[in-house]
């Protein structure tokens, strides 16, 4: 096994072979752009170690890691388009620094490039490879839809929002690590437990996400604490809060989420006041550790040593105490 | 062998099982709605036609077929986004029926589903049609960026434009029949020899279709005629022109097609003019009679019967001698 430095530092040399002056520029500078704008690796990271976990060659599983590093970039450049946003990783987007039109047509042809990831691969593999990836990018597809749709709904439930966080975050994270179980040939059932675990770890994440947002270190949480709130996002703290509250506070909250306030330090406050005295924030701290556990258990039926059973506790532990 | 309209009539038949209810609906309606706008159907038919060619059975080419037909309308989708484009086959685009990030996020679930219909291919023949598919899918991209790119050139060359339609649109034909032959086992060779054909004619047809849009018959033709000319896009007659004409008339031609007039009427005859006085519209005519007999070359080597071969002809010949 290796460390999580050396699985990145292999990947991101793998990487910059991948990223090369391509003709037409207009179409492939934008793609070396995002691809070169960083980022934790979080996803590739995952299927390398996964591979090596079921004792395949990790750098065999080099070109699956890129697929999903390349698809989850495409999804960012068309999300940003989506949701209008300016900046990413505190660069430029891509539509901000072309336009909306080079936007969509590059994330088309990242799309079609990770499917070309996996032609190294014989046949079977390729094909297990292939079909998985696409039942994961149309999950994640309806994953963001479901969130468009949320937006304008009042009545959104807490299993529609688990779904959703599940589909748009978690099944990537989960494909990850099958990814490097299908490369390092492990039997079906140790794939689907390995998917099970990255999915589960996935969904912590981003229950993790939200929390973090109201209640995250100023000086360490990477975005504008507070940010979800200013937005009027319904999240996991968001639906709690509103599941738990009296009607009085029900309402405070309601109204609180429908107004965009020039001054928003109030706004903040109060929704970090309401989301801790209904118990939402307690509520979203005992989800996060939910998942977690449940990710846990599902190494417990893999035909792994303990020691890299140990590893992978370790690795999602710190996922979890990140205050980032 | 069975009659085109057959090959039509049992495709739309399997669309039909296809294009069903899914949630979440603002995903799939716009999907379904697209894909039951019509149209002529012509790549799906051309894939099953060539599974037959190849002796293989065109029902199991229909999974192929109805990929190439979803991907079309998935650039469709994009294309119309990008262009513009309140109205596809008479009937409001994606983006003006919803918006345009339903038509973004719709038109990335389509390029996904077109690859999962190959999913019911044994793993080599879904190797060899998802690999053709991905190499024709980014050279459907980049031919659409160099569609874009030359937008704002004044220096684009004959090879050049030729290179870009053959990209954005003869790729694709060359793909649907290949795919036909790929699912009828036939030889690499006889795969190639087919998707020549299909490539060859394809370029015929744009530039059939470069030349319709000024000379064809307002009451046949199904989109305005003079078209391109009133959107100053440099097609092969304009910049065959281009090279042709004297001094003076190539000022005039530039000059016109950097104007946007209020009345067009007396533009388009200008611009027919010139294309007729410079030799321009008969050499676009011979040049769509060199590709189209290309393609009848690439038949010779084929080892099929003299029958099938006159059949493909008389379909080629049948496209080439269209008005619409």
């Amino acid at each position: 096994m290796h460390s999580i430095d050396d699985y990145r530092t292999h990947f991101v040399s793998f990487l910059e072979t991948f990223v090369t002056e391509k003709e037409p520029k207009n179409l492939y500078n934008p793609i070396n752009y995002i691809l070169n704008l960083g980022g934790k690796r979080l996803r590739p990271v995952l299927t390398l170690m996964s591979a090596d976990i079921f004792n395949g060659n990790y750098k065999e599983a080099l070109n699956a890691a890129l697929s999903i590093e390349v698809f989850h970039n495409f999804s960012l450049v068309h999300d940003d388009i989506m949701d209008d946003a300016p900046l990413r990783r505190g660069k430029k987007t891509v539509h901000e620094k072309w336009d909306i039109n080079t936007g969509i047509l590059s994330g088309d042809a990242m799309l079609i490039m990770a499917y070309q990831l996996f032609e190294n691969y014989e046949a079977n593999v390729f094909q297990a490879l292939a079909k998985l990836f696409s039942k994961t990018a149309l999950e994640v597809c309806e994953g963001q839809q479901y969130d468009v749709d949320f937006e304008t709904r009042n009545d959104v439930t807490i299993p529609e929002y688990l779904k959703m966080i599940e589909y748009k975050t978690a099944v990537l994270v989960g494909a990850a690590m099958k990814m490097g179980a299908i490369v390092a040939k492990a039997s079906t059932e140790e794939q689907n437990n390995i998917y099970e675990f990255g999915k589960n770890l996935g969904i912590a994440f981003q229950l993790q996400d939200d929390y973090l947002d109201a209640f995250g270190d100023p000086k360490t949480f990477g975005k504008q604490v507070g940010g979800d709130i200013i937005e009027n996002k319904k999240t996991y703290l968001y639906l709690k809060a509103i599941e738990f509250l009296g009607e009085n506070d029900k309402v405070e909250l309601v109204n609180l989420f429908s107004s965009q306030p020039d001054k928003v330090e109030e706004k903040v406050e109060t929704a970090k006041r309401l989301f801790k005295a209904s118990g939402s924030a307690d509520a979203t701290k005992e989800a996060i550790k939910l998942y977690t556990n449940k990710a846990f258990k599902n190494l417990d039926d893999l035909k792994i040593s303990e020691e890299k059973k140990e590893l992978l506790k370790a690795f999602g532990s710190s996922l979890m105490n990140r205050t980032v």
